[in-house]
């Protein structure tokens, strides 16, 4: 969320709605699915207003808005389900944390999308539940999503959404959310697998940039996800006409999901950490073995080269030089001092 | 807080006011806004006494005090709405943390402005807000707040603000200090990431100055924030007739925003931290790349210096020395070595 | 859990069965014990349906189901006992962490077996037990368990389980695994303490990938036994008629052992990263040592280079050359050099 | 606490008064201050039993016992007071940590007074308060106190002291000695701010053991505060006819204080543990820039040295040598080296 | 406990006795101490059996244990007393962590004794008491113990043992352990100061192995001690019938010593973790210091000896070669070279 974003808010009185995602007002495309056990109908509109079919209780609505830069059209569906001002200026914030807000007649839940791009990057996309008596309000910032196996579970009538509530169809929506997670952190998993696969193989690089990378990448998603916790449990427990005892046990299972992703992120926080240490580690130690190479290197020749310069010295007399084979000698000398300190140094495993 | 100002306050009784912020005395200047959803009025007074006008409940009463450090004004106004001893005292202890205390009549509550001076330097302004059944007082250090889009509203009578009671007014004036906390931390993030970006394109200088530093400015933010959640926790407990049950959803509203704040100060946190542990890495890294290249270099040399040596020597018989072209040879000799080394330290990965 | 099953459970609608484990699909081999104190009987059928004995009340059912590769058996299973559509799918979900479900006419636990293969590597074998009024259901991975020592006792009717319920089946299985992480842990232990071992006695190796591997051992096993305090604690509270008063002191029991797991657990974290630390320190301290003394060779003898080199120039007045005995004097000035620098370094205490 | 005292309170029955403070025995000095609204009278004597005067409720009594080292004399008090045994055994104990006990007739508050001695080392000293229904016991090891705020306004009769009940002076000398955590805690800020310009200005230097220090006087007043929120927090909500209603608000201030006393503490780790990174970085950093210029030295030099070699080679065929100024052109080569690889090694950024 | 160990246990029943301990079987000793306030016996027997006098409600039994190696005397004493199964398979596994269980007639509490062998090596001794109505069963691993002042309170009738029940009984010997713990840890103090001395005086030596043993040490005592704090506070508010009101208040006050014990140990780690950087610290910045001398050193004589290299050229012209005094000329700049680069080193505080 940029600086004037956050000002053009704070110019306005609370409740207000202001779109605080990417720029570019895009058209604001509506599917919904009206259905019961019997009946399913399917309508695609531009305008909340031009979808007039009966929205009763005798069927549940899904009402699925893309795009959420159309303000006005935000504001609109409000009006139309009643529902409290606070509620569209969160549905618009897209940096607003998941959370879960109890109204008398509706639930607002927040929760966040993630998914990879084409070029690998992880993105976050904002969006909004609001579970009505008789139907659900699912408001999300792009095209695009998780819920094709529900839509054509809705069409086909497979498994049970056809024949319970608007309940259980919040259930399948946030349950496909979770789910998609899980794949997220296998990427996740895997990226992390093949760095320290790297790392093992080829311990004398410095990894501490893709080492950070991945660990914002994991932060990332830790504040998408961690909330949800709250956000879920909270649902379980929440007191609510709207929410049938027999689909609260399957809230209870999307926390169990919850609390695994949760917990696979921590993980995986931990084995990042690890590698850092042990990135810090290989470097230091393969760096080190190289220095003491080098050094013993120069350490046998320091002393070797001051024997050389003593017989270059100019001394009227040194006997030495007068020796037959004097020179062999001396070679002779440098070989062993040469042999005895590689002995020596090997000996104290220096080498 | 220095120690001379404790010991003052220590010299007397509870309850005694004593201003702990810059000595300088300035005019306390006190603006007043008188409204209710008909009807608004606007007033600067120098001292409350001087403002005769009618506070009954019909209308709201907002008395805005700019300036601590006249004691004795303070004291005067406690009197005036019958404030407990102990409330006069936090006001003018401008290193209060943020908290809330509740009277039998009135509301007090404690918290902190932030915003960058010229400099970019941060600072921490000290503000209580006392919300009574039908007034708010609110008393700050200096001139300058980010309450003018709320006083635009009042006069405009934009939003609920002149159809709703004091609660609604003590909401506002959080929630407008509260999402100002996002421009503070937008601007913290700016800062992180300058300086991230700074660390990856020019990763060999020493950071850890300008890092420690940022976190000071991490802490001290998190500091000032970190006690609200609990005082808007509570806020959102209260269980008092001053707050109307429709205002208790904005209260809930401004207790995600700062969980939100303090979420993304912890996530800077951690940032830092990484940054710091990128930054000694970086060096290490860096520093010891050069001292391998200089090291080798040394280390071919060396045992080149000693063999020139040699033939420095002045050994009566030396036979390479006659060779015809051994000067020659000893040149190929060298630059073998010279270049074998090179090639075998590359194949070796040292270089 | 690769991407590809995790795609094909979300393509499913909740409660669909999906097994997540290795793919090859093996034959479920189903054990069954039934008994009271009088009697006991036991049978090994391939299909649930194959077995057709009284199950009812007055004995004890215990259907130890091995292999859940065959989702349809499991689905057999499920309408058999009349279990929650939820219930399946998490059975033969392997990833799936420990937790107790309660539901009105069963009990439902995950929990994790461990195991060292033949290889010396940690297995995870995912285990869900159903209790039921009269009757446990067990299904496991894989054959071969921790539970012969069990069977044992019914078929000998040693020990209470004979003349107790089906609910001290369940503690009495559950107590066997968790006991059988004990063996674990020790096994745990001993790696650890040898590899302490070999860095007290070899300090100057760089352990850091082992310590690594260990670390991810012990997170491993953290993972699989830490819900579980969660579970039993759970367990230990359930107000359920299945769980008799009797068989509760034994759960409270099962709770100790839990937790004395968890803490030996911690307590090999904090181990390791002392490790860590110390083959850190160890590695740096020795390099440096080895480091020092190279350097004072060098550094003593680079400047008796450099008074060789003196001698060895071509100044057609050098006195000190034409000195009797001048090359003998040069030699005692060497000596003493050395001798003194040692003997100067070795009263610094840089030797 | 020496093992000799550990080993005596072992060898008595719980209740037994040993004192654990320094040996040397001193005069206990007694100072009573018995007073109500219209009257109050002031005494100082050797023992308890010499002070006879009326000690009923309609005056509050004040006794001050300075010295902890007589423990008949504690025994004494406890007696004429009615005190359980375990209270004197706690009074006397000067490494007892601070607690509130709450007894039928009296409340008993064990707290820690920090102050600088002449040397600038940070001293605890024990005090101990039991609160009655009209009195208020205050023992202290040594003379000298916080209290002489208090006693003036006692005397002078300022504030509300003389005019509530014995509840009220247990909060004013609890407030007098929180109050002077913040001297003492600003003396902490100030050594921590002095030693960090300290680390800024000449960063080469090894703070290690300062750092160290500090850290442990942080650790030291952590330990005796932290303690006390428990207490204050007990305070505030003990359910007891000792403490007034209108005493309860004043109780909830001390609470404020010592959280923020707690909550600076905190920040001054955090601060101190940056400080030791902060420290560490610097002086590796500046140590390794240190290292590489001098490298960068003999790097330049040992090929030079080489060269030099060469030429003073006995080879009988060496061209160079016969060039006429071939030893300047040999210098020029040098030069050349020298130069070039300072501007080499300037370009990238090694120096 | 060793593998065999814990594979013998999963072999029986749960309930089932096995000695976990030292393997060799020694003879059991009971000494039985009967008396209430006006009688008192005391007798030495090997079975309880043997011991058949009067148990009744009208005196207090405290029958002492010592040796757990004899599995059917465990099983024999529990058939005497009563008690639930599982209570002696706890008795007997010395693994078993300090826990409290509640059973209708008896208290089961399990803690450790730490004591320092002759060698100074820290152990730990596992010890079992049963509180029931008027009877404490002590049961312990070895024979020797540190309640020999409560054997001599009950022989000479001092303090209030001798004129209360068993429930203070059990207090009494729960403080004198947890008093003893007061010795453990200062002996642990004492040699955590004598460490930091040794590293403030000479801080070159490489203390990573003592630094930690002490911390392993350090995590022996806490795990012995952590699992008490639960277990007192359990004993503080059991509602049960076994202890009196008027031994709560001891009980309270044992709490208060455990807190204690257990923040001290607290400190210690955090102490033992602050020795660990500095210990780190200091050998870097030592070993650093001698490096940078050393190869100061170095870089003065490097570029001298290519001076005298280059004089030791055999170029036919070199000027300087033939002035008079050359030689002179050439000492005098290596003086000026090497004592310039001292002060320069100097200057720049390299040096």
């Amino acid at each position: 969320m940029s600086k004037d974003v956050i000002k053009e808010q704070m110019s306005h009185a609370p409740g207000h709605v202001v779109y605080t995602g990417s720029k570019e007002i895009k058209d604001v495309l509506i599917d919904v699915f009206d259905y019961n056990a019997t009946f399913v109908e399917e309508e695609t509109v531009h305008e909340l207003s031009s979808y007039t079919k009966d929205t009763d209780e005798k069927t549940v609505t899904w009402v699925n808005v893309n795009g959420l830069s159309d303000t006005q059209a935000l504001t609109d569906i409000s009006h139309k389900y009643d529902l409290h001002p606070l509620v569209m200026e969160d549905v618009a914030n897209t940096s607003q944390r998941p959370k879960l807000d109890e109204y008398p007649d509706h639930l607002f839940i927040v929760f966040k999308m993630l998914y990879h791009d084409t070029d690998g990057k992880l993105n976050t996309e904002h969006i909004s539940l609001i579970l009505g008596k008789s139907y659900v309000l699912l408001m999300q910032e792009y095209d695009g999503d998780v819920f094709d196996g529900i839509r054509d579970r809705i069409r086909l009538s497979k498994g049970r959404v056809r024949t319970t509530g608007a309940d259980y169809l919040m259930y399948a929506l946030m349950d496909a959310v979770i789910d998609h997670y899980f794949i997220i952190i296998e990427t996740l998993s895997d990226k992390i697998e093949e760095l320290e696969e790297r790392i093992y193989t080829n311990p004398s690089e410095n990894y501490s940039q893709e080492i950070q990378q991945l660990k914002k990448e994991v932060i990332q998603v830790r504040r998408s996800i961690f909330p949800l916790r709250e956000v879920v449990n909270k649902l379980e427990k929440v007191d609510n006409h709207l929410i049938l005892k027999k689909t609260q046990v399957f809230v209870r299972d999307l926390y169990d999901h919850t609390i695994q992703v949760i917990e696979t992120v921590e993980v995986y926080r931990d084995t990042i950490a690890g590698l850092m240490d042990m990135n810090s580690t290989n470097i230091a130690n393969r760096m080190n073995e190289v220095m003491k190479v080098l050094t013993i290197i120069a350490t046998i020749f320091i002393p070797m080269t001051f024997l050389a310069g003593i017989y270059g010295m100019n001394f009227e007399h040194i006997p030495e030089l007068q020796i037959q084979n004097g020179y062999y000698y001396f070679w002779g000398a440098m070989v062993f001092i040469f042999i005895g300190s590689i002995i020596y140094f090997k000996r104290k495993k220096w080498l």
